[in-house]
């Protein structure tokens, strides 16, 4: 039998709401219409109780798992988590991943256009936060028939959503998974963004946001990303991997050797995953999505935090990691203290808050028996 | 008496090098003319052997100590741990602090005439290293009588200083106190730099470095500043002091809450200290020094590491920070344990690098009780 990763899966797109039923946005924006992109592995169960909801973080898409094309570089972003005999096992779950609101891989966003004019909305769509995404993630679920979700699972921004789920859906989920994630979007994080956001905002290619014609801020985009990587990853990881190596091993002359042009290894590393992402993402898309990430408070209108996160009455597995600068162990210890049923699990990596999309075999050693001890029994 | 923060310190000029006697650089270039800026505080003893040497950080400047004017805001930037009755005190010590080579604060970079056509180097400087550095503040030192110093400290480049010190003029110096440094600077740290350079280059107004008549890159230095500064403190230090606070507390309609322009404190502050940075200081020169720092390697072109730093046989106080994530503590701890002659001294604050600026008791008493041990002896 193929395993999922040698068949290509498609995404699919479904149209979730329209006119007649808009979705209520928090900044009190109706949106029509919204569609959703996604992917599902795995069948729907008759009891329709064996689903499990993958949220993506900022760059992420619906592709987590499996061939997008018959390249074997097109796998999923969690491809070595989700299939057939992998954690989120294809052969008894049925595992969904969606691309959030707001996203650039298919689901409603600035990138798409806006019905009144047929441009692209930019910035005029409106701020989405992380409940939203919830939201939309819900009609979705709906949509494919699934009666209750064994688990709700994402790193990073998917964290946050996985969270947003236990307090806004308690009855529609079994248990929940955030993973190095945060109640409440720290000032650090929020800082970082807002400094992406201007590296972005810089650029004259930017345009006040309407570059749509013109080609976007590549400059501003892949400086965004090179200040978010500093993050994801740890000094030690750097360190291990590039330690003070050149590009050149030509040597320098007295002249050369300390122009600008003549770079470290990490400097070029970090140019090359701002290039990277420069030609698979879009520039505002960035600033919405990092925006709703700042935005991200699990208390935001609901009242106490402690009292907000004790609600959540569903068993939940916290997952830290002990080299993340981004959303410190510190932060996931305490979340997991304020939670009714809470687990802790801590990956021990080098790699920092990437450990996420690195660590299999602790990360899912972690997920297996949380699965087998909450989610599964029903 | 009055103190020295009563008085107004001058900070003076003084030609080290001249065509006759240039500087020979690191990178080949002979440089001339070599003017360093520098003050002292407290006087020279008859012995010559009372003098201490300060080093300042990236955009520090040679007043450390004192008001600069009669504005009591004009306090150098060490002036809680330089005078009269403090850790570093005048009436025992001859202080001296001179602004580095490559620096805008008076000392010849890339903001001085060049002599050959009376217009900024700017780009056209040769880079400097931490080594040329140390090479005019020897030549300070000697201009100035210093028989011998009794120590050389310095916080993160400030340290990188002290540590060169070691290595070039043992025979000079009596101690040194490198605090919250590298011997190398690591791949974290270029990465960041690279980043903030960036920052700079992108934008217009740098026009590759000649922007000497059109005003400097201000947006760009802003965020390079800004870059810096989430490296520069923790996040528990922005939690403690911003929380999830936002500039108004008008409270926020559902359609103007999540505009970007509602900023979080954080966002403000980070603006803040880069608008702050751009008033005072220059671009390129931010470049150039940041350049200077991720050459630094003490072990460069001189051997294994290991070695070198165990060939400093003269005491050395090696100071960390707890919660610094721009030089961590492991380094500091691994870099004493390389000494052959070190003590190592922890200072435990949720500000980050940031506090060897800030937390003068604990530094204040690991400094003094190490000058008596040590460098008072003689």
């Amino acid at each position: 039998m193929a395993t999922i990763t040698e068949n290509i899966v498609e995404t699919k797109l479904v149209q979730v709401f329209s006119a007649s039923d808009p979705l209520h946005m928090d900044c009190g924006e109706r949106l029509s219409p919204v569609t959703v992109a996604y992917e599902t592995y795995g069948e729907l169960n008759a009891a329709a109780d064996n689903a499990i909801l993958v949220c993506h973080a900022l760059t992420g898409s619906a592709h987590a798992a499996g061939l997008s094309t018959d390249d074997p570089k097109s796998e999923g972003w969690w491809d070595s988590f989700i299939g057939e005999g992998k954690t989120l096992d294809a052969r008894k779950y049925f595992v969904i991943c969606s691309n959030f609101l707001g996203g650039c891989y298919g689901t409603t966003g600035s990138v798409t256009s806006d019905p009144k004019n047929g441009k692209p909305y930019g910035l005029r769509f409106p701020q989405m936060t992380v409940r939203d995404m919830v939201r939309v993630e819900k009609k979705l679920t709906d949509f494919l028939g699934v009666k209750q979700l064994r688990t709700v699972v994402g790193g990073s921004l998917g964290g946050m959503q996985a969270l947003e789920w236990g307090v806004m859906y308690p009855d529609s989920v079994r248990t929940i998974i955030p993973i190095a994630t945060a109640s409440q979007h720290s000032p650090w994080g929020i800082g970082l963004n807002d400094i992406a956001r201007q590296a972005i905002m810089n650029d004259p290619a930017w345009q006040e946001g309407d570059y749509y014609h013109s080609g976007q801020p590549e400059r501003g985009l892949s400086l965004a990303r090179q200040i978010a990587m500093i993050s994801y990853r740890s000094d030690a990881s750097f360190l291990d991997r590039f330690h003070r190596e050149r590009i050149s091993s030509n040597g320098y002359t007295a002249k050369t050797r300390f122009e600008v042009k003549n770079l470290f290894q990490i400097e070029s590393y970090l140019r090359y995953q701002g290039k990277k992402l420069v030609d698979r993402f879009d520039a505002n898309t960035y600033i919405y999505i990092s925006r709703a990430m700042d935005l991200h408070d699990i208390a935001y209108e609901r009242g106490d935090l402690a009292e907000v996160l004790a609600a959540i009455k569903i068993p939940t597995l916290c997952v830290g990691i002990n080299t993340d600068v981004l959303y410190p162990v510190h932060e996931q210890k305490r979340l997991a203290s304020q939670l009714v049923r809470s687990t802790y699990r801590e990956i021990n990596s080098p790699f920092g808050h990437d450990a996420f999309l690195i660590e299999y075999g602790q990360l899912g050693k972690f997920v297996r028996e949380f699965l087998r001890d909450y989610a599964d029994k029903g």
